[in-house]
């Protein structure tokens, strides 16, 4: 559908004006009810999905569907589905709420009821279990930020960075959904000046802004993705919060990347935009400044003007907005990611994440964590309540928004929060 | 049992002499049968047991145990048992194969011959499913190697070496078994004193010898497990293999850590040796060069006395035994493998992989890796069939083989085997 097509689909639900979830939105999560039950939900407006329910009554059915891809408790066998299944199921949700005589409008007001929920009464769990997640490193920006910080402006970005989507596998256990709070990580400090290390809760805690796109299943072991095919390979996307201890990790990280700086938790919003949503948002991305190897080459609007934020709210205060970006600055764009990715045969598994990495602009006010925002603690950053910041604080909570506007078309991905608690008692 | 008990235990079945799976092993895969059906499966000498036949008979039982810890595709949920559990099976498994009026030995033929069958008869699969995986770089005279390599003798080991386990995250998607081969990885190369890289196969192609240990369930997100308390999280340990394309590695490597030279492929043993069976071999590793953090002190016998061996076979040729080693060399055991990893309030879960890193030790012939034999090219390798490696050649076969010996005990691996296809046409 084309974006005159979008704006005029009119669902028979009364969605609040500017809501993150409009009909041609219709994201994926895991809800758990009031009665204890769980399933694969959608969103519209104020209003959950319950998916397993919808199927139940016969009116979402699709080829190979069956109700174990939505009674499940994460949505990875429903990822693993045929894209063309994810089309289908798309259009039919689609036109069971737009079209009254479609089906759902008229329903049986007991079982509409249920299939149908205000979003207050369903709490929302993470939506896939990661096999494995890589965090890749393609902001320009960011990347020359941290290599001024710590090498100098003639060295800001290594070697290698133009020439390839450089990107570390993370840890996917401890990936959260958005409220699941964090204790701050204990781990091994070097102070400045020292030989030996401390064992101490990490005094540089910092978030970083990403976003990431979660895989379909890729091609068997030792087969490449092509970059002109990748975006077959990619489900939707989510917004990723990839929380780092900046002291601990820079004491570990040599030689072989982040561990502990980083493992502690990664938090995600709770809802998958689908690529198919994304759509009207397309953009082109920065032109390569260095001559590719075929396999990266990318051409046309290969990604996603997607607007992001980053609030930080002080216990019992106001939020401050703190940082301001874009998915489109990004210098490689997901496809590229994917094709460097594979082009040694690695193998990608439906409900795989890949991160972004920070995204930062130009702008001061855009970088995507708080060692850009405050330069490596020379420009510390004032919230509303007074305070100053450096990097976080116990009881700091973050917020990241994600949103798309276009003409008169606009879409949200909701948001990516946690609080930062005390340390534990070690 | 002690050492004498074990000695003694006399299975009703015969046993070659030096099998490497005497009654006192028992190790745990995945196995498939003729009739396409799959279970978990024991050894004992050159037989398979399926247990989840042996279940279905009513020989086998413990609480909680029910079929589908058998008849799952992979250990995962049978590893997330109680340690209870597994302790009983492992005591029943052993009754039932020494005494003769315990049930199996006097069951209807028929039965019998499919829950004991040969092992020429069974396909060995991936035995998990790993969450995670993580890598390593426990053996100090590897990381000196490698360093001194690439740094000089001066500054052979990084600062923070000898204060912790040095690690990072692996690709688990890409952990194949034993016997499946995997074909030379395209990548990005950078030729000495050239600007731009080239997209090539990887020409200097090594190979990693490991071990590895499978986790049971750890503790939830946020709570650290002590180093004394680690080795209830262990399930057992396999063989591990982490391919490395050198050349991929060193171009792609800085700042975030090793990727696409090690993510193409990293191959397992397929029978899971659990620590139980490992107990008759425990030994001290190597004291601590530096005061340790409180959270690292272990003491005692926190290691295993594992002989390791490398052999490399040319296609059609003789095998050639490139390498002994030993996994008490580790300078990191697994308990403060464990302890750090987790200290940051890291999870883990059943099935996920810890590898050690490469195990080399001081002799020039206990060198864990090619990079390390030839050290760096200067010393080709010598083959049995006049042949000379640096690295490995399209066709070369690893066979990577562990046991433990001792008085007059004796248990074994099986063995790690990949054979080196050649890449595929790009």
């Amino acid at each position: 559908m084309n974006t005159l097509q979008l704006k005029n689909l009119k669902c028979w639900l009364e969605i609040p004006e500017k809501s993150d979830f409009p009909v041609y939105n219709l994201p994926y999560g895991i809800g758990y009810f009031e009665d204890g039950s769980h399933s694969a939900v959608s969103r519209i407006g104020d209003y959950i999905i319950n998916l397993s329910l919808l199927f139940q009554s016969g009116l979402l059915r699709a080829d190979g569907l069956v109700l174990k891809h939505f009674a499940s408790e994460f949505l990875n066998d429903f990822i693993d589905l045929p894209r063309e299944v994810h089309q289908s199921v798309r259009r039919r949700l689609i036109e069971l709420l737009t079209d009254k005589h479609a089906g759902l409008y008229d329903l049986d007001k007991e079982i509409k009821d249920n299939i149908i929920v205000s979003h207050h009464r369903v709490q929302l769990h993470l939506p896939i279990k990661p096999g494995d997640y890589t965090d890749f490193y393609s902001s320009k920006e960011h990347a020359a930020n941290v290599g001024t910080m710590f090498r100098g402006p003639e060295n800001a970005l290594m070697p290698n960075w133009l020439h390839m989507p450089i990107a570390y596998h993370g840890r996917a256990s401890s990936i959260v959904v958005s409220d699941t709070h964090l204790h701050r990580p204990w781990g091994q400090i070097l102070p400045p000046g020292a030989d030996n290390p401390i064992f101490s809760p990490s005094k540089q805690l910092d978030f970083e802004l990403e976003m990431a796109f979660v895989t379909r299943r890729g091609k068997p072991l030792g087969q490449p993705i092509k970059v002109d095919e990748a975006e077959e390979y990619i489900f939707g996307m989510v917004i990723f919060n990839d929380w780092s201890a900046r002291d601990i990790q820079k004491w570990e990280y040599q030689p072989l990347g982040p561990f502990l700086g980083k493992n502690f938790g990664s938090t995600i919003s709770p809802w998958i935009v689908t690529l198919d949503a994304l759509e009207p948002f397309r953009c082109e991305g920065p032109q390569p400044e260095k001559e590719l190897l075929p396999y990266l080459k990318s051409s046309g609007e290969k990604t996603f003007d997607i607007q992001l934020e980053v609030d930080i709210i002080p216990s019992d205060c106001q939020p401050t907005t703190v940082c301001r970006s874009n998915f489109k600055y990004l210098y490689w764009n997901m496809s590229q990611q994917l094709a460097h990715h594979t082009v040694n045969g690695c193998n990608i598994q439906a409900g795989d994440i890949m991160a972004s990495g920070t995204i930062s602009g130009t702008a001061a006010d855009s970088f995507g964590s708080m060692l850009e925002l405050s330069w490596k603690g020379t420009k510390p950053i004032k919230l509303s309540d007074g305070t100053e910041r450096i990097f976080l604080l116990d009881g700091d909570t973050v917020i990241m928004r994600a949103f798309c506007q276009k003409n008169d078309l606009y879409l949200g991905f909701g948001q990516c929060k946690s609080t930062i608690l005390p340390a534990i008692n070690y």
